[in-house]
């Protein structure tokens, strides 16, 4: 299995601290040490940094967690491999483009028999179930609508239809993003907060590293991590519900499907 | 105008020295200041670093410069924006996959008319006419092979003559890859070298370093080095013919198609 990570926000915001809790993970504090990857959103462009590398001993992972790229959107994932070997080409979050934008996506679980569905127009490069199952909804979003539809509802409706019918074949918790929405759905698990005015302290589990929001934001700062477990030990964190779909915009809940 | 690097090797090999060479033209001795961009190749997998920013200030690139990344093929390039602002988005190499493979793509020059080309399957997600003539390229690869054809001399041929196209619309001297071959066309300027035992030593044009390669190689190595004007002042730099498109695999020059 692996662990993921998500952030949205209403103003580009640096991810070194829920980043720092995360890479303990990945080789430290849990087994996910079969490489790490992240992908930072600035407008419609994306930045990726992966490395199949233990992303507690990863030089790269060490620069991202002291270098305060900031982004509205960010999507993380540090893998135990299952299915693929370790290698660069199996390392989460895989990237595409769809309609004229970078989507990205990251997955924690086992997909069965997701290789027995048909692609048309995106062939993974890889050998994960994830990758497959990436190219597989994106297919299926190009086939249903030719241009990106003005109707973001109907675009979130039809995105978590596959992401059921996904979490159907196994475990299945996914964070996928257009540039514009973050879209998650869980499966087994996953997690989120919201940090707003007043912006508090907040501590760490996996690593004894501690930050004062209050001194890094600003008050109509919005941003929501969300996370397969929760990073932070003083914090309240509000689980989906198995089969929850979400999609998040600028640090805000913009739609919640329920199971 | 833009600043072009290529590297294609028998073995994994850094790119550090040349990389030094070339990031100082982004900025200091040269006018390249509006972002920069570097694919390695591991695999059929790639990781790609970019930047809006100057590359004599990126600390991103300070840490490519000195973090040594092996790979067989690489592909970067700094920039000096004409058309589409400094974005992210618009920045090179651009990356795309076609038929399970990531391509990706550098471009010099400028391309009169190419947004009237019609695309299919492939869209640009930022606005200058490079990222608009990779996806022509791509659909119309797609267009005329369903899936990647076996007979890679076809493959070669195709590219060639769609680069050639480009070329006709202006100033186009460009590097693209599917991670097996390296595929350079030069318009108006681009050089190469092909280092291999008895290795000497080399002195960058545009920062006081040597490096002596004998201590950084074995004798069975060769590695080639393409650029947009050659990077060292004490070797002899081979000028492409305007029209010419060569096809580099593991360092060797694999195909050579007079203009």
């Amino acid at each position: 299995m692996c662990e993921l990570l998500g952030m949205s926000a209403n103003v580009p915001t640096d991810i070194c601290f829920s980043f720092t809790g995360l890479v303990q993970r990945g080789g430290k504090t849990g087994p996910h040490k079969d490489g790490w990857g992240i992908a930072f959103y600035e407008g419609k462009g994306c930045r990726v940094f992966q490395d199949p590398q233990a992303s507690v001993d990863s030089q790269l992972a060490e620069l991202v967690r002291t270098f305060p790229i900031k982004s509205n959107l960010v999507i993380s994932h540090i893998r135990k491999a299952n299915r693929g070997k370790v290698d660069l080409k199996n390392t989460h979050p895989f990237v595409r483009e769809l309609w004229g934008f970078y989507w990205t996506f990251a997955h924690n679980g086992q997909l069965k028999g997701v290789k027995k569905e048909p692609l048309k127009d995106f062939a993974p490069v890889g050998t994960t179930d994830s990758e497959y199952a990436f190219c597989w909804v994106l297919s299926e979003l190009k086939k249903k609508f030719k241009t990106r539809p003005k109707n973001e509802i109907q675009l979130s409706q039809e995105i978590r239809k596959l992401l059921s019918k996904l979490g159907k074949k196994g475990v299945s918790n996914i964070l996928i993003s257009d540039s514009k929405y973050l879209y998650a759905y869980c499966s087994t698990k996953l997690v989120y907060i919201t940090r707003h005015a007043p912006f508090g302290e907040a501590k760490l589990i996996d690593a004894d590293l501690s930050i004062d929001f209050s001194k890094h934001t600003n008050p109509k700062d919005v941003v929501t991590v969300l996370a397969t477990s929760p990073l932070t030990q003083n914090e309240i964190w509000t689980q989906f519900l198995p089969g929850e779909f979400q999609v998040w915009k600028e640090g805000k809940q913009w739609q919640r499907f329920s199971p």
